[in-house]
């Protein structure tokens, strides 16, 4: 398992998924390179790309011989492949929130479609936008905060006790609110205040710049 | 782990994130009562639902006190709380099988949108669609024959030597092109036909059926 790692990921350093999978490696405390993927060009729609992905997606995360691609299982193949003690988990041990985090990782892939849409991750990265939210927008910003406000404790603390990368990839969901100066609850603002200051996510914002 | 289970699945037994659910609970062996939401009601968005699936989406899996939802993360959680050798097995054993299984399961989830909305399961499940796939639907079809190719072997058996989860996922996804009588490979509509065959998915379509 000593092999090398190479994530591959936007070039713009925009796709919450390439933040999710490099932040994961961080916190592993794994060396890797990054391979820069323009894809606003073809390069990963390449006939090359597309064989180390299988489906021509960013992240792919490269160990060794093997290549993977989709955030979620790029995480749980590394707490698969360097497990603790020895590094940090990605996902809590406890069945029942190990299933949560799960719950909470799977959500927000696949709901709130006008939220990732209204609120892409330009407006944290780059610049706000000046479009105020859809009645969808709206909808869907609400249903994050239900579910928000059900997980996350009074004091805006970790999920479940100890980080997780659900609890970047929540905070996320909500610093696009956040960054945008849409209203957001103060738990909540609190919470992705918290998550943000890890060095993991630090390191990633270090990209953005110059 | 010997308390009660219940699934909450649309009452049309449509949606395929509540087959996989329900696919995974047959292959544990594991008795369960199903309790049908109907989605074109407003059962799933009343507080008491919201309130056991977080979300308010479905399936949701409801075990003793514990609830559950989003298929993928239901899979994982009966895997870890009734793992082999006394039940099957969902996902691969092998570190890299079980990563390319995640890998498919999600991307399946969140690409394809084309394909998935052209070829809804009503086309399995109920009849098919007399509209011919659009430039997009081509081409989603096209990448998930790619990437079904170099996945599944020449035999059409199950992707990584027994059956997992991805096996029924993967199947499903082609089966929307099958059932509807679009072009399909010959090598990937004999491993659809080959999945669908399952006692699992069977005991679905079961439910389907007066």
């Amino acid at each position: 398992m000593s092999q090398d790692i190479t994530l591959y990921i936007d070039s713009q350093f925009f796709s919450p998924y390439a933040m999710f999978a490099y932040v994961a490696l961080r916190e592993k405390r794994l060396p890797f390179a990054i391979q820069k993927m323009d894809l606003a060009g073809t390069a990963h729609r390449a006939p090359a790309y597309r064989q180390l992905s299988l489906t021509g997606r960013v992240p792919t995360l490269v160990h060794g011989d093997f290549s993977l691609s989709e955030s979620s299982a790029i995480v749980e193949y590394l707490d698969d492949a360097f497990p603790p003690p020895r590094h940090l988990a990605l996902l809590p041990a406890s069945l029942q929130h190990r299933a949560r985090a799960r719950q909470v990782q799977a959500w927000l892939r696949t709901d709130l479609v006008a939220l990732r849409e209204e609120r892409s991750t330009a407006v944290i990265f780059r610049q706000p936008s000046s479009s105020p939210l859809s009645a969808s927008g709206k909808a869907a910003a609400q249903q994050l905060f239900e579910a928000a406000d059900q997980l996350i404790n009074e004091r805006g603390e970790d999920l479940f006790g100890a980080w997780c990368m659900a609890d970047t990839e929540l905070a996320l969901m909500l610093k696009r609110l956040v960054s945008n100066g849409d209203p957001v609850p103060a738990k909540l603002h609190a919470y992705v205040e918290r998550q943000w200051q890890r060095p993991s996510v630090q390191a990633w914002l270090g990209h953005q710049e110059g």
